[in-house]
């Protein structure tokens, strides 16, 4: 069975959920999937290399969060892509540092 | 101003709602984005070539219409990712014929 590998790793602002494919997966595993749960009053940055749907995916489960970043790589930092809090607005990109995973 | 074309395109069964981006887009066009307004019982497919932020985002956009699918060419469909509606499920494949965006 394909595998989603979910890492999550708390600093003081916020929580990155870190995800890992052990090979290319397919749409269905959406059916099975169970991310990390989050008990927390602080925003997650999504990160890892997967597809689109995936993300999306990950968007909408985490929705109830203070806010929701996605990591890129290329700007090295995390874009907010959801908030409900004013602090932290869509568009704003969350500084990454020392990040390793 | 870089800008983000959106086109909308009705079928029977679900709206496309496709983007294209004249050149490569900064975060910081979330804070003046404006996707297109749907007003329909019908599920949304989003589709375009951009950066997986700018798809987390319109996942949170359209979060109140029926289903949200993103759609993935290599897959020939748009992928479920979000549903208020037990006909379509997370993971679910929709297919879509004659696609010529």
């Amino acid at each position: 069975m394909k595998k989603i590998n979910f890492m999550v790793e708390e600093s003081v602002d916020y929580i990155i959920i870190h995800f890992e494919l052990e090979e290319p997966i397919l749409p269905k595993i959406l059916q099975n999937i169970n991310p990390p749960k989050v008990y927390s009053t602080k925003g997650i940055i999504l990160s890892g290399r997967g597809p689109i749907w995936l993300y999306s995916y990950l968007t909408h489960y985490y929705h109830p969060i203070k806010f929701i970043a996605t990591y890129d790589p290329r700007l090295g930092g995390a874009v907010i892509v959801e908030s409900h809090n004013p602090d932290y607005k869509p568009g704003e990109i969350i500084k990454v540092d020392n990040y390793e995973l």
